[in-house]
Order: structure tokens, then sequence, then C-alpha cells
């Protein structure tokens, strides 16, 4: 893609344009995306290329062109038996987000096809895959044409990342974790998209994560990296909306794989906690929009809610787990997902309301408990994690439940538990009511 | 050196920190070079932390620990047989600078010990190295051993890089080369000193070129690099000083390896070109002065002059060629020196007076010739170059000889004719006079 030919600057003058804050046309970034995954950019060009980038910055065309040369790096699926309009969403990512897991079957009852790549737990946040994975069998290492037959015939499917998609993207971002390059707007936007678009999809909804618990901790920030996504992916000819939502405490009741599972398979129930319950009809109602189902998401609303309480969300879901290899009793079984050898209820240190949960200390703990990696190679517990007996806007009192820990053994429980206690904010006076949908763009 | 121990931050923090416009101390600084020495830090790193320190600069410090750092990277020669004062000079680069051939000799006349390790041509200028292996047999690959047994016996030893001495800076250079990095004083001066302390000098004279013959087009930028060696430089304890010198025009008047060694002869046997014999001059009495053989310039000069007028400066030159294997008989009968098969006397295109030579034109025609190289494994032809018949201030007659040009062929010097003569600017009212020592710093 993006050009070529022999009067291409050299991987040196492209980088010292960038080195100087000059713009890049699409075709020299092109070129030089594709040379690098050619192995003719070395490692060390692309890393100068990507701190200089990071300083200096991206215009929107710039990110637009980085976004499609690692978009054309690999395979781009476009799903032709797949008849429905396929939207995806993608979360930014937080602490308990389990969303995925119940929005993508629960949008599916309603007419979409969900083709969803996920991704695996990264710093203090989970990861889909592995949340997945929690169900016996459950596998997310299918080929394009398994993922194309299922969501054609499911209407959803969520697998990993694949070495055919978006490979430009994969050594990159291995670049970026080592050279301190990650936190960038436009290298994030071009990330993101890259993968996403691959997917063959004609929308996709963001959940730009906003506050303690997310990479962006202000709004400010979120908005910028929620307009960056909106516009280059409009750019790149697809329906791109962003929800920006509150991440200053987890979502949900659980933090940890099984856990998370579980709570989400409540959602698809008709139960579940109110805020996991209202984030994905949100997200939910957006895809819908987008999807053409609905003109409104006062319409979506309706359609969403009657999905979740006839059961037909949860039998997509059932199908789903069904057609990627999982144990399909844990659908109506959920105490048949692994279950921790320890638990130890932890009690609240005084009477008030929960004005706080620290997210992103509780995902360190969460990890630290064995839900998720510090390494890439390191083997997760399922079982570990946190139900939060009280969350936030919640009285309670000294002595009673806080969170329990769920863990390997006691003395891994109770390593973390003061800790835990600590990420608690309990006051005397009950919190403003938090809001979850802190805005919509695009 | 430079510290180490567990409580130093990983690399990518370091990277991180001057991602940030941060300030590192030098422990850290010194264990991320140790660390990248060591191959515990990668190309791919190292790469992402120089962009990072192009863009937003190091402080004084930080360049004195990184200088620091470069040096222990490898052997720091001590040279303790050598009992006279060691000071040497560095050039920032010129077109036709052949200095360093009569100087070491001539103030090594005058009581100095004289360790240079020079370097090669870089881009459009020439390396001293090549300059001397134009003489038949003269080696500049010696090892430690015989380079402190010849400047002790002989006052002067000219010899190239070696792997010992400075590995980083090598690394470093290598990868700068290709990211763009080059030209960014803290790291040019940390490059340029790492090398010259480990020589085992005393003091050190600094020719900062400026002009379009130049890596320093104007003396801002000259004067930039010129107070940033010095005051580096006597951070790390060393006596030195900088001279910033014209290069708007090529010094002398011959471009080309043997035809520049033929000229430094010249000087020593007290002829040569005036601008080649004053900037001789100018800068062996600054390194008089640094070495404590007189307390000023004025003192200096008259010594210098007695032994260009005496021959004891020719007498060390032609001891120098034999203990470093070179055919001596040179010295005495320059024209056993290379001579070209071709010669093109190009005549003056009109009449006038010459107000300006672009040096930097002559310099890139005269690597055309193959008096230099495009790429490091090429081989140069020592007999390659120009003979200026014409210098700035001097008038011409039109169809009189304005340049010679020498090289293998008659076509090759006729493919360049045009373009040389292009060089010259020629003008009916005389240029004012040339000041070939701009200032003085230190």
């Amino acid at each position: 893609m993006a050009g070529g030919g022999d009067t291409l600057p050299l991987p040196r003058e492209i980088i010292r344009k960038k080195r100087d804050g000059r713009e890049h046309d699409s075709a020299e970034l092109g070129a030089f995306i594709d040379a690098f995954v050619a192995g003719e950019v070395a490692d060390y060009q692309a890393s100068a290329w990507l701190m200089a980038a990071f300083i200096n910055g991206l215009s929107e065309p710039e990110t637009l062109a980085l976004t499609q040369a690692m978009l054309h790096s690999g395979n781009v699926l476009t799903l032709p038996s797949v008849k429905r309009a396929r939207v995806d969403k993608h979360s930014t990512g937080g602490v308990g987000d389990k969303i995925s897991l119940c929005l993508a079957p629960l949008v599916a009852a309603c007419g979409l096809a969900v083709p969803m790549i996920s991704g695996r737990g990264l710093g203090h946040t989970g990861g889909t895959l592995d949340k997945l994975e929690a169900i016996s069998g459950f596998r997310v290492d299918l080929d394009a044409k398994r993922f194309e037959r299922i969501v054609r015939d499911v209407g959803a499917c969520l697998i990993g990342q694949t070495a055919q998609l978006a490979p430009a993207d994969r050594r990159l971002y291995a670049l970026r974790d080592v050279t301190a390059t990650v936190e960038c707007i436009p290298l994030i936007v071009a990330s993101i998209l890259s993968k996403k678009l691959a997917e063959g999809i004609d929308a996709l909804v963001l959940d730009v994560k906003c506050g303690g618990g997310a990479f962006m901790k202000d709004v400010k920030s979120a908005r910028a990296l929620a307009k960056a996504l909106v516009s280059v992916g409009q750019g790149a000819g697809k329906r791109v909306s962003a929800l920006i939502t509150d991440m200053s405490a987890p979502i949900g009741r659980t933090i940890g794989n099984a856990l998370e599972t579980r709570e989400a398979i409540e959602i698809l129930q008709n139960g579940g906690p109110a805020d996991t319950r209202e984030l994905t009809l949100e997200l939910g109602a957006e895809m819908l929009r987008l999807g053409k189902v609905c003109k409104k998401r006062e319409q979506a609303l309706p359609l969403l809610e009657r999905a979740l309480a006839d059961g037909s969300a949860l039998a997509v879901f059932r199908r789903l787990v069904v057609a990627q290899g999982g144990d399909a009793r844990v659908v109506d079984d959920p105490a048949r997902l692994p279950q921790s050898k320890a638990k130890l209820v932890v009690p609240a240190p005084k009477s008030g309301y929960v004005n706080g949960i620290d997210a992103y200390e509780l995902g360190l703990l969460a990890i630290e408990l064995g839900a998720g990696r510090t390494r890439a190679d390191q083997r997760i517990d399922p079982a570990a994690g946190f139900e939060l007996s009280a969350v936030v806007g919640e009285r309670v009192t000294r002595g009673a439940p806080l969170l329990v820990v769920h863990a390997r053994s006691r003395s891994v429980c109770q390593s973390v538990a003061s800790r835990a206690t600590a990420t608690y904010e309990i006051e005397a006076r009950a919190p403003r009511r938090r809001r979850l949908v802190i805005e919509r763009v695009g």
C-alpha cells in the first residue's frame, strides 16, 4: 500500500523529517512502515522515529496514513458470508471491565454481527481473552475461516490477535513497550484502529475509559483520544463513535477472570450489578445505532432490555461458548467456573458511605493474587480476584463485609487484605451519584 | 564507572525521563551507557534515547557524564613513559584541512608530546589517516604500546581509532548515523571528547570549523559547539581551548590526500600557502600555551616559526614517517607521492578577483574523483583531488589556470570540470581580507 518507487526518501531522511517536526506525506509514511515490516528499516530506526513522533506529534492525516499502513501490513478480513452489519466495540482498558462478554452476545441477539478480536491483560487491566478462558475448553485461537463461520452462524465470535492481522502493530507495540513510547495518542489510535479495521467491520464503538483506573486519567486527555479515534476511524471510511466512561472505580462487583465471567453471565441472565448493566446497555445502544438497527439510543434501549429479559442474549452466548469449544454448562450454572481454594472476607474498617475505590491499585493487587501477568509468559490463576461486597455509593457498617479476596491460599489472601481495604474511601456523607457515561464523541 | 547497583532505574525509565525533558543524574546515565556496551540495553532503546536527547537536549553535567561513561567504556591510555606535556588538536572537519600533518611534528619539535588518534574522511571532508596513507608504507593501525613508544621517542604519533578505545562511541555513532541524530551538540561533544580523552592527554585544542564547508555553518552554532567542548573538557579535568576558524573556503591550495600531504610537507619546509601556515601557527601557539611551553601566543609564535625555519619540525616529521613504516624519501622529494594518471587544467571563465570558493561542493566533487568514500568499504584514490591555482583574494585572468583536476582518467577530470569552475565566485572587486581565526574560546 501507500505508494512506493525509487523516489521515496531514505529511512534516515524520514526520521529526520519527524525529528524536525515536519509533516510526512502519506506515501512516505506508508513506505516507511512497509519497509519496517519487510525488515529494511531496522528496529533502531523505527524506535528513533517513534520517539520523534512521540515528542513532536503526528497530525490527523499522518495518523490516518500510519493506521492504513499498519492495517495493510497484514491480512484484512472481509467476512463475505456475513450478511448482517458488522459492528465491534473496543475499550481502552479498565478494571473489572467484563463488558465485551455480555455486550457481544446481546447486540448479536438484536441483529448485529460482532467480529471481535480482543486482547489479554495489560498492566493493571484485565483482558477479555483471559476472562473467556476461565470457561473450560474455550478456544480463542481460531483461524480466520472458523472465525467468519461463527460470526455468520452465531452472530458473534471473540478471538485473539493472529499473526496475519496487522503485524506492523505487533512489532511496533513491542518496540514502544521497551522504549517509553506507549502513551502517545496518535500511536495509540493507529494501534487500536489498525487491529480493529482488520476485522472487516462496518462500524466501531469505542469505550474510552477515564479516571484513576484508566490509561487516560482525566476527561481532557480521554476526550483528545476519543476525538482522534473517531476522526481517524471515520477518515478510514468507517462509522465510528466513542463514549467516554468513568473508570475512577472498578466496573461492577468483580475483578478477576472467572469472577468477571460469572458477572457477565448474570447480566445476560437479566441480573447483575446496575453499573455493569448500564454500561452494557449504553454501549449496545451505540452499536445498534451505528449498525443502523435503530436511529436513536431511545429506540435501541428497549430492544436491548428485551433481549436480556427474554433470554435471547443468553442463548447467543450459550451458542458462542459451544462454537468456541467451551463448556456451555457454565451458562446456566456459573458455579462450574473455577473456584479459588481460599476466600477471605475483609471487613469494613469503619461505618460510612463508599465514596471511592482505587481501581488502579485494586487492579495491581489482583495481578498480585495471580489474576494477571507481570510478564507475557506467566500463567494466570483464573479463580483469583476480588468480589466487592460494597461499591461506590453504598453504605457499609464497621465489621460488615467490604470485599472478598479469592486466591490460591489463605496466606496469599491475607497478604493483600489491608492494602485492598485501603483502596476504599469511606466517608460519613454519601457521594454524588456516579455518572458512568461522561460524554459521547462522534 | 558511574555507579551501578540494584536501585538504578530500568532502561525504559531512563528513556522516559529524557523523553519528558527531565535531567539525568550522572549515575543513571553512566549505568545506561555501561548497560548499552554490555548488550543489556538494546540498540532500539539506545536510538530512542538518542532521539529524545537530540530533541530535548542534554545539560552540561549530563554531557560530561555521557562523555565520562563513553570514555570509560574502553581502555584509557596513560602513556606513563611519556614525560613531556601531552597536547592534542582536534578539528571538527573541513575541506583541505591537512593541518594535523604539519602541526603535530611542529609542536613536537617545540617540546610537546602529541598522541594523536585521528579519523578517516567523513561526508564531504577528508581524513588525516587517508592523507598519511598516501605515503607508501605508512601504518596507522599501531597498537597502544607502539603508539606510546613513538610518542615518547619521536614526540608525535598519528594513528587510527582502535577497538579498545571508547567502544561506546563507535557503537553510538553507528546508530546516530542511521537514525538522523548526528547534528546534536551534546552528542557531538561527548563523541569527540570521549575519544580524545582516551589518548591520555593533558590538554586539547579544538579547531571548530565554521562556514559553508564545515558542519557548523554559522558562527553562532560554532560558538555553541566550541563552548560546550571547552566546558565539558575542562569539567573532565583537562586544559581545553578552542579556536573558531573560517571554513567558508578550502584551506590552502590542495584538496585530496597525496596533494594535501605534499602541501603539509611544504609547510614543514617553511613554505606552503599563507593560510595553511597561519592556521598551523595559530593552533600550534594555542597548543604550546596549553602545554605550558609558553605563557602567551606572542611567545609561542617565534618558537614555532623557528622550528619551521631551522628544519627541526621537518626532522620530526621524517622520524615520524620512519617510525610508522612510511617511505621517508617523500619528505625531501614529495614528487614520490602518488601522482594521478590524468591532470586537467581548468581555465578561469572570466577575469576578476576570487571572492569565494564553495568548499562544501568542492569537497563533494573530490569524493567523486575518488579522493573520498561514499561507503565505508570503498577504496580511495590517493592521487585524486584538486590543486587550486587561484584562491580567495587573488586576481585571475580569463583563460588563465583556475584549478587543476587530478584523477585516474581525463574523462573523470572532465566530468567535474564545469562544476568545479562553478564553485568559484569571481567578482570585479577584491573581497575583504579573510579572517582565518574568528575567535578563541576558553
